[in-house]
């Protein structure tokens, strides 16, 4: 990722998975249509833990994500029903590297 | 996390996993130890694809973490055996929020 782009890190204990991956995939289709997107990555273990990483251009794309209507309701699904906690780090990426064995 | 804080995000597709689990538990161990250190969350799924942040009080702390002579040898292994792929984001945080049902 590059040096000024945001990440937004999401970790999550989910406490009642009914309905939850059809609200999860659809934040995921509207994440990808917002301006700014440039790519996420989501894990869930087995005993509920999720950490999911969305990355975005400007600090700007993630103020208009985090404001969106729909988004906003899920927002209030998740702290009525599906989540025991949740913990959200806004943050700036300084720099990356990886590793690809190809 | 207090603004200022940096967070590493590890994101990683395991290929093979033979000892791999004891590995991780001495470097997380390890990292424990080190000074500066705030705290981590890991999920790896299913499917090999694993995020592990961590959370550390000062940029020195991120880089002497990486250059702990135990961890250089632990990234080595990573690189030569365990990972199919591997992308690494040193992220300053700026600010957090979090829900808990309590």
């Amino acid at each position: 990722m590059e040096k000024g782009a945001y990440a937004v890190i999401f970790t999550s204990r989910l406490r009642d998975a009914d309905g939850y991956g059809a609200l999860a995939a659809r934040m995921e289709e509207l994440a990808r249509a917002q301006p700014g997107y440039l790519g996420h990555d989501s894990v869930r273990g087995e005993d509920g833990l999720g950490i999911t990483v969305s990355y975005w251009a400007t600090e700007d794309a993630v103020k208009a994500w985090r404001g969106n209507a729909e988004h906003l309701g899920a927002q209030a699904m998740g702290r009525e029903r599906f989540y025991d906690w949740f913990r959200l780090d806004v943050c700036g990426v300084e720099r990356s590297y990886g590793f690809d064995r190809g």
